[in-house]
């Protein structure tokens, strides 16, 4: 992050509220098998608001987890959700820094494992951090990443409108120097990185009407509400009209409606330094 | 298949070899869950080549199943392939029947299972054929319908003329009265057809260089053999040049090698007839 990309989603409160629906409901799907052992030092790099953080507290109550961002904002609201969500005891135990991915201010192989997710979507140079991150990383220790692939959506009814303003935020997402598509491409980034072991796998989710929690939390809540956020965005970079906008954001809810159906991957890889 | 479309993918030599290695790469991903118990009556609606047969015989070997299609000249492909695959006691107890889906020799209730693997993808009229397979299914018994969903596939690097090679091959397929954008639809299909306890899930390949027996056999042998396949169709029905068409060729050729990824989901679903 010493390339200042803007967050493409903004900092408001709707969008921090946004990113932690969303990770209550992929919490399942993402997180349960990342368990780190008690004792162990654990690096979560580009925390933001703390959305995943909450869990990875949860789910491993024994390690050190050193959690940061380049967002003294996000930080605070980090570390507020985290209290919200924790015992005093556990909260008390996250350490909290304002640091810059590409330059940590960590000795080498201070960390046992590395846990990096939903930031490599936003960096103008993926490929850097993970190298530069590399060198806290202990040899032998794990990095996990997490990533979205938005060309990985797909719907019905289809919609060309729907899919066009999703066109529009991974083109927003592209001109402030990120790359929504990144999914498909963490095992080579992790392996020209300089990692071994690299092992990625999709994380899927899949949502219809017999699955009403993940419509709402999922189609409509998360998926629809982040494309619906950037239309002012594309209104003003005059890649779309308005009527055409709107029929996009309808096509996607329609998704959510009886009959419909949505699909999204992730994809979630762990590797090793040598 | 009253309606007779032509199958998409022509009925040569080669395209029943693809059709074979395709079902050996896929076999666990897609079949590993399904087991039928002994005695149980089992009819594979369109069996084809004989490609799913083989792995329906073996994970099962108790049924009693019947497997009918539309061409003699598959039927006569399907008995050679399980006769190659199985022992001869187990080979002699399929039943095979040349036969229309929308019209099945079969008294009313006559399975406890149903059995329709890529299958629908051809069809005008899939909800029809869903409805008039529910027919021959005693109440209580089960279909599992499997299909892919051309929309699914994603790769890196991405490739626009790799992505119009496949656009080609769904638009061929949409001309002959099929979908190959199937999966999406199973949900809402099955639930319209009149069967309850309707469950989908997605079943994904992903391939990258960590995997290479996916890599060669499914993204080269199976999904870009697949798309190459209709080459000379889409040039004959006008859609692309000489020039492109091989570009995207090469493109999908380019996700199997080194540093390439590539994505694509089955759609696996189940439901009851009331």
């Amino acid at each position: 992050m010493t390339t200042p990309v803007p967050y493409v989603h903004g900092y408001s409160e709707n969008e921090a509220r946004r990113l932690g629906d969303q990770a209550d409901t992929l919490a399942e799907l993402l997180h349960a098998d990342t368990r780190y052992p008690a004792g162990s030092r654990v690096l979560e790099a580009g925390c933001g608001v703390g959305a995943q953080t909450v869990h990875l507290v949860a789910s491993s109550p024994g390690m050190h987890l050193t959690s940061v961002d380049i967002s003294e904002e996000s930080l605070a609201q980090a570390r507020a959700r985290v209290r919200a969500h924790s015992d005093a005891h556990t909260s008390a135990r996250v350490q909290w820094h304002r640091a810059d991915l590409f330059d940590l201010p960590f000795a080498d192989g201070s960390f046992d494992h590395l846990f990096v997710c939903f930031v490599l979507e936003h960096l103008r140079y993926p490929l850097k951090a993970l190298a530069a991150l590399r060198r806290v990383l202990k040899p032998g220790g794990t990095i996990t990443v997490i990533e979205g692939d938005h060309g990985s959506a797909f719907f019905h009814p289809d919609s060309a409108h729907a899919r066009a303003a999703i066109g529009h935020l991974v083109r927003l997402q592209a001109e402030a120097g990120g790359d929504s598509l990144i999914g498909r491409r963490l095992q080579p980034l992790l392996t020209e990185a300089g990692y071994d072991g690299v092992t990625v796998r999709p994380r899927t989710v899949y949502a219809d009407a017999t699955r009403p929690a993940l419509v709402e939390g999922f189609t409509r809540d998360t998926f629809t509400a982040m494309v619906a956020g950037v239309g002012a965005q594309a209104l003003a970079a005059g890649l779309t009209t308005r009527a055409d906008w709107e029929r996009g954001i309808a096509g996607l809810h329609r998704t959510a409606q009886a009959g419909g159906t949505f699909h999204y991957t992730f994809f979630k890889a762990t590797a090793v330094r040598p």
